[in-house]
């Protein structure tokens, strides 16, 4: 997922100012406040607690707790992009880049805690902050598409059988790991992603896979 | 679903006193408003608007937000229920009964407006309210377990492979449900659940049904 946003430096920390540093403390202590609570839950007290921060050191960076909330949203969803890509095995090309992206989901959670920016972010700006829920439905097409992208190039070189549908294959798995995601998150265990995960795995092995 | 709850009551309005309709009114009102608005959102302002009662004329009836708010989920959740459940067909069984269900959750939607109360207020209590998440699991919970007795009852009767989990096709049902209307929301359109419901169709008849 490309993004053009300051985060994408955070890498390099030492080229920042003084300004800048604050900034980005206040983005990424924003992140977790608005993945927990939400956008109307997520309150200047608690942001204040967690930057050490007086409310004019906060709204000195950002114009409004709007744009705070979508540049705190971009750096969650980067954040966890990033973190899943840095693991992904670039080799494994078909079914078995499908499968590696399906356990990763399970195996490694966000690191902005409170659970999947993406669904959190979708529910709460669903019938809220118009421009919030532009950049949830951005995101959200990215990853599909990038799933959808790894199927026509698996059909390409003949590893998944040409009368899949990329954009079904993408969107099952999308939408059947954030729903397991939520199952979870509410049974606090990871029974349901695991079911998932072998729906999933038997799904691709058997239904979509040429077979060997 | 049983609840024990005063909102099982609504069909028989005229055994209710004023006061009663009242409360019920406010119940259904605030519904609608949480389930748009989240708990934090939820305004007594907008919820004053709505039911053209004043502040007083509200928390005479409800000990605080939170209590409000509990009343409203199992509100929404019995009014979503029952919809759901009055257009089943019960003299189906087996994957049939299973495809009906998939299909009229996609056919029917929430007739509480804001989408799915179980996710909406899963994602808001999840790192929320303790008491509203527990009602919110307890719901979650039924809905399982009435997926899994029916896969049950369909195995005892033949008509489901003996082999399969009850359990697992129940949460893949609902799992991949939910995950999908959330894409179909954020995108505005029916595709992604068209395509779970394809998926779960071909799911159900092809791999779990006992082939005739």
């Amino acid at each position: 997922m490309k993004t053009d946003h300051s985060v994408s430096h955070m890498a390099t920390p030492e080229k920042a100012s003084k300004g800048e540093q604050t900034r980005r403390k206040i983005v990424a202590e924003a992140a977790e406040i608005f993945n927990r609570r939400g956008y109307d839950g997520g309150s200047l007290s608690e942001l204040m607690q967690a930057t050490g921060l007086k409310k004019g050191g906060i709204y000195r960076h950002f114009a409004s707790k709007e744009e705070l909330a979508l540049e705190a949203f971009d750096y969650s969803w980067k954040t966890i992009w990033d973190a899943r890509m840095s693991r992904m095995d670039k080799t494994l090309t078909g079914v078995a880049r499908l499968k590696q992206f399906v356990a990763d989901f399970i195996d490694q959670r966000s690191p902005v805690a409170g659970g999947c920016p993406l669904m959190n972010t979708a529910v709460d700006s669903d019938d809220g902050n118009h421009r919030l829920r532009a950049r949830v439905v951005k995101a959200l097409k990215s990853w599909v598409d990038h799933l959808q992208t790894i199927v026509e190039q698996a059909i390409a070189q003949g590893e998944i059988l040409p009368d899949a549908d990329p954009r079904a294959v993408a969107t099952i798995i999308v939408a059947s790991l954030e729903g397991a995601l939520m199952l979870s998150r509410m049974e606090r265990n990871d029974a349901a992603l695991r079911r998932i995960q072998k729906h999933l795995d038997n799904y691709l092995d058997k239904q979509i896979a040429v077979p060997r």
